[in-house]
């Protein structure tokens, strides 16, 4: 039997969603891991919308998380809120600097249905998979747990992330840090670049790794 | 010196934009064969602006395509007004419908600024490489060639490039058609599917074609 791996998108691009590449080589190498993957998405309006060329903000304008992360999916989504860890293997939560306001609903917090996710998962004692500023979501969930998580080396970040009791370790982009005990694994994608084939490696590595544990 | 290679977008997400798995990958295997890539897209409105979740046209919403490819290309996308054949060693067009009719502008039609790179990159002798549907763009530039071209194995899309003096090759997900004379190469991506790391296996090779003649 194939491994089914959820994986947790919101909204599509990375200024005002999730990171395009990080997302779409998460799909890639489940894929060729040969997972099956499921992607979900809330049902939620984004938290901004961005023009991704000038960087600003678009007044007025709405656009639904999961609507626009179906652009990744191809338009096989479900919401955020069906998520049963009960019926999954493993989970994946690309990056994006607005997916991770998307799935924080305010600074500080991670979206109700990220958490009961996350927490459904590490109960279970599944794996699970953070990319790029996303572990950073994880450390708000399973800090208490002291679990050992990687966004590469910006300072001010890893700080975030000791506050909530998590441990950073330093990785280079090719690399991952893997908690073994609590099979929680991730790598720096774009939080330190620069660029998609750096990317790439870091996030086949952190994969391989999830899947190892599936 | 690395390659310089030019790659056409035209919106982002299948339905009205350019495929999102093709185009990054796309950016993907360019990046791991040494070569330096750079995004270019019409500062054009989108032909449509569709719920890739649905399929439902938004009507009277306008999206740019330039703006929308953004979010494949991390910011970093030109006018394609503004690319010059002279300053590049290679031209890639991903698929998808949406983008297909955005490089269009009509049935049976090809965007003018995309007919003067294709043909700019013919008469300079560089390679090009047409993935999924846009093979069907450069049947309507360079069928009076007698280019060699595939989309898979679709009847009615074969015929369509036949009409245009072009030769359709019937090809496999994971291959890729080279026509060695013109330096053309196209792959079937998600003509055919039916997964990520199918039309991965014929992107990968439909590149690393283009960069051998680049």
């Amino acid at each position: 039997m194939p491994k089914k791996i959820a994986v947790v998108l919101a909204g599509c691009g990375r200024m005002d969603g999730s990171e395009v590449h990080e997302s779409t080589l998460s799909l890639l190498y489940l894929a060729q891991g040969g997972a099956l993957y499921h992607c979900f998405a809330p049902n939620d309006p984004q938290v901004a919308v961005i023009d991704n060329l000038t960087g600003k903000v678009s007044e007025g304008a709405t656009r639904n998380q999961m609507v626009e992360a179906a652009r990744i999916a191809r338009g096989k989504i479900q919401p955020l809120a069906d998520l049963e860890p009960s019926e999954f293997d493993g989970l994946v939560v690309p990056g994006g600097s607005g997916g991770f306001k998307n799935l924080s609903v305010g600074p500080g917090n991670v979206h109700p249905q990220l958490r009961r996710v996350v927490e459904g998962f590490y109960n279970a004692g599944k794996p699970m998979a953070f990319i790029c500023i996303a572990p950073v979501l994880a450390a708000r969930v399973l800090g208490v747990q002291g679990v050992e998580l990687t966004i590469g080396n910006d300072a001010e970040t890893a700080a975030e992330i000791e506050r909530t009791g998590a441990h950073h370790i330093v990785a280079r982009v090719n690399e991952c840090v893997a908690d073994e005990t609590l099979k929680v694994v991730s790598t720096p994608a774009y939080m330190l670049g620069p660029g998609i084939a750096d990317i790439a490696a870091g996030i086949q590595s952190c994969i391989k790794k999830l899947l190892s544990w599936a």
